[in-house]
């Protein structure tokens, strides 16, 4: 059983619906990414601070199952679950249709840390996220 | 000066920004038109059903000023009024960052209606809007 | 050793590129989402029209692997190779900066059909896809 | 009547229609973005390199009037033509419908200098642009 550590609430844009009018696959990464930024954010940490720090966390892998199709009007539940694997952060991501509470997407995102460009473990992720993390 | 009718707090979302930093222009464009979409939803009108009925709202002229721009974490306000011109109606749509309070984008949109395709008044919409218009 | 059997060349878009300067992990799957659709093209199918009539192919499943980041002004070709497995179609779509060789994205899309709003087996790709399957 | 001095031949991506089944107006901004960008780079400059060396072309004000509207599987040429005013540098831009040769966007766009942050005079741009003004 996943354990949601963040979720945040979004609704659909009709911009991002493509001509066979349900969201456009491409945005399902806009939304996940959008909110593992958002749970960075309530974690004390700013993606774009830290790459002008030279700290840049990047998608390594990602894996997405498309379960059932947002639409126009539809409010969605973006959750995530974080896991460590050697130096790679994995957030598991699932985004619930909030009307029926129906699964809309599950992600797998790998993300590992470039520090000034080069692959890296990242000791201010790991004191920071270490609550996060399942015990 | 401007009678706003609606607003729509919104928060910048990374994958908007590009390598300048700020939001890409385009996403102002995005930013009004779903800020324009909810307004319909708050009036009652579905931007899809719409089109499913035959309906297409499109814009016909939009001009804008970009002012300050927005960044990575920003929270914004988008405002917005409307007028009536013949068969157009046009948007008044103006952005605020919501931590000064300082424009950052002003607009201006012309609608028309295509009703099966074809130019027209749109009497669904007239009395619909009736109640926002300037008196 | 996959055979590709279409491809595609591009060139990056500045809006594509993020604050980091590199682009944005969403864009790989516009480009090969784009890139499939060409193939259609080729292949003598219009996305469109088939929604038109009915025909919705969509993606169920997609996996993808960041090898290394294109860039502002990088020529990219995105190549493609089709499997079939069971209803499904499988899409094994890689992309290489154009400079070097240098291999960016791996990417493997499980695609299904839907019919009138069904999942269904859809003869007219059957036979259109046939030429293009390892034998 | 314009003198263009540059042009960019695309195709409509299917991710940029929208529920409407056409292209969605935002993705205008992008097409002429793209067009000013790789006008840029014809003219010897990239808009990455000029950015790392702080100096921001941006845009001040945009105006857009939508003709007609794009669709799946067209292709279209980008037009641009330059003028100076001041220290703005303003582009017209038109988009046609190559099939037919139809006027799909004209636009109007008015871009200034920021060197490090400020409003300034850009002597790069200046005797970069020089040979493309009309006498």
């Amino acid at each position: 059983m996943q354990k949601y550590i963040f979720e945040l609430e979004m609704k659909v844009r009709d911009y991002e619906c493509d001509l066979q009018g349900i969201v456009n696959n491409a945005n399902y990464q806009h939304y996940i990414e959008h909110t593992r930024h958002e749970f960075l954010c309530a974690a004390g940490l700013s993606f774009a601070r830290l790459h002008e720090e030279g700290i840049d966390p990047v998608v390594a892998r990602i894996s997405m199952a498309f379960k059932a199709p947002l639409r126009s009007g539809d409010v969605f539940i973006s959750r995530l679950a974080l896991q460590k694997e050697g130096i790679k952060y994995i957030f598991l991501q699932d985004i619930y249709r909030k009307a029926d509470g129906r699964l809309s997407l599950r992600a797998s995102v790998e993300t590992v840390c470039l520090i000034g460009g080069r692959l890296a473990g990242c000791p201010l992720f790991d004191e920071t996220f270490r609550p996060y993390l399942p015990s």
